[in-house]
């Protein structure tokens, strides 16, 4: 717990700056998570200055959701350099197993090396070549062999992965951690997910351990989401006050609230 | 009225996945919106998977608020793939009427034979050939001219037509259903126009006879947006409560607001 | 003062529309802040269109956020045809500093000869040719030094320049505008300054007197911050409460809350 904390008090004091290749539909919550959180977002994808702003920033979070050509092109670019400076690159599979398109990328964007891996059971299924059928972008139950999943393709990459739904799951090797924080209206808010992983990539940026990094991001998320669902009446205040929650959280109340364990 | 209950209840019952290629400016609200009413959301719109993409959703919707090149061949390829698959393809005449390339573009997308068109008066207007000045994205007055309009343009194509603004009209030949639930301050959220053909998407799905189809989702729009008004105090508040609406919504509270009626 | 007021009744009166070819993270918001204002929004990026849609709109606001080579050249497609119009062309240089490629592009929109120029303190710096290190997207200080750049960019463009920041500043030669409304709350909400770009557009489509225009925007801005601020827990409540206020003002309370001087 005390690495936890110790984690959030980095990104509060450093406002590391994010960069997101991320998808249409979730940049402006994106973004809006990073601020509250006391990160500082970016949001490009130009080929023409795709290695320049890696440079500058303190994280990459590469996600698929509205992917193209183009943009494909740009994620594999600023996924080596950001490699190349050593900069954490966190991956986020949206739609994995819905089209041969989107598995392709995935296995550009794999071999590039993701320090991180953030998806739902689905996804992390999908990327572990478990035969599933994907049910859309929306999966949020996790089983056993979602966890199997997610310690083979955790193994066969080297990276940490986390499966995030009911409880989360953060696995690196044979090391699993789990939040037990957040609530299910969380899933009826569009690019909760995304906002994760946004996360998740201003907590590596301060935080060289990705293990604690990203379990640290993921308690922040599910306590935020505990705060915001006490005084939600649906999804639309659901999301309003998650930011004010994030914005307001202190070291003090994410020790109180979060259900963190290490296995 | 009880076939506008049992398909609200069929999109409660059955999570159906819509898929949006839509325009940035609404992609979250739409999402949120499909999220909120017991939908599915998928935006994807890369040509390298527009085929495999539109095989898993249970409808297509197709707005071209903010339309390119590289967009119109995706929307075009999906239309296709979607009537080839017979599943409902929805289209959202964003701004038809503003420039000659949006007027090019919604010939060749009517030509994909649109199952259901929704839009506002003076777009619907200007597909039917009617000669008026457009006066951007936000019109919302319907005349009796607009209604023949719309009366021609499902003539001409055999779609459902809806026309939304005070009073919501859906139109199938000589048979119209009207809507009159819903809040002028509706009009001062950008995107409402562009959920609403989300959420009709969402009903399409599930229920093959169209007319219902849109009639039920133009009454739940409805029906949410007067439960929001009462609570909010500007845009702002309006825009969240929606959601909050959609989702608390209940077959009872639908049938007891609904004003709903077929002439 | 008075000159404000009238601009703000002129936006009220007449509905401008305003085209803004913006950033993605941002267009939501900015639609939403327009049509709360009283405007009305269009997005539209196509080069197929540029020339037609700059030819209706009463003003345009280019923001290059998330500028790609697509977009860049329909920016400066519809730069040109503005200035041809004399319609009001306002430039937001977001990210200015941060890479070449941006650096390049907006030495390119500039001599397209903005009318007025709108960014934070780093921004114009990084306009005037002052030698600082950008820190990413979200500065708000404003010192001497900007304000020496603000002048110098002025003086050098010709066009009316607004640094925002804790206190905004408008400068047209040695003329210079401040306004000291708004909350430091909101810097964290994402997209405040590209709303601020966009409501001097719809500002300055109703009112020809640029300074005054840009004047009158920003204390708009302000002023409505200041009322969501009192109200707000956090940046989503903010935001929320911000469209509220943005369409609930009046004349009077305008009046009344504004704090602006020209010195």
């Amino acid at each position: 717990m005390e690495s936890i904390i110790s984690a959030f008090k980095k990104v509060k004091d450093q406002t590391p700056l994010v960069q997101s290749i991320t998808n249409y539909v979730v940049m402006n919550n994106t973004a809006n998570a990073l601020l509250s959180l006391g990160a500082s977002p970016i949001m490009a994808h130009a080929r023409s200055e795709m290695e320049d702003m890696v440079s500058i920033v303190g994280a990459l979070v590469v996600n698929i959701g509205t992917l193209d050509e183009y943009w494909v092109e740009s994620m594999l670019t600023a996924a080596k350099k950001a490699k190349s400076l050593q900069k954490p690159y966190v991956l986020d599979p949206v739609g994995a197993g819905a089209t041969t398109y989107r598995n392709q990328t995935l296995t550009q964007l794999i071999n590039c090396k993701p320090d991180i891996i953030r998806g739902n059971a689905s996804e992390i299924m999908s990327l572990a070549s478990v035969n599933i059928q994907t049910k859309g972008v929306d999966s949020t139950n996790t089983s056993d062999e979602a966890l199997d999943a997610g310690k083979r393709l955790s193994n066969e990459t080297g990276a940490v992965v986390c499966i995030s739904g009911e409880v989360d799951y953060v696995i690196l090797g044979e090391k699993i951690g789990k939040v037990k924080n957040g609530n299910p209206l969380m899933a009826k808010v569009t690019g909760m997910g995304c906002t994760a992983s946004a996360i998740v990539g201003a907590f590596a940026a301060v935080e060289k351990d990705y293990f604690t990094a990203t379990l640290a991001a993921m308690t922040v998320m599910g306590v935020a989401g505990d705060i915001a669902a006490e005084k939600a009446e649906g999804p639309g205040t659901l999301q309003l006050h998650f930011y004010d929650a994030l914005y307001q959280l202190t070291p003090e109340k994410l020790e109180e609230k979060a259900i963190t364990e290490i296995l």
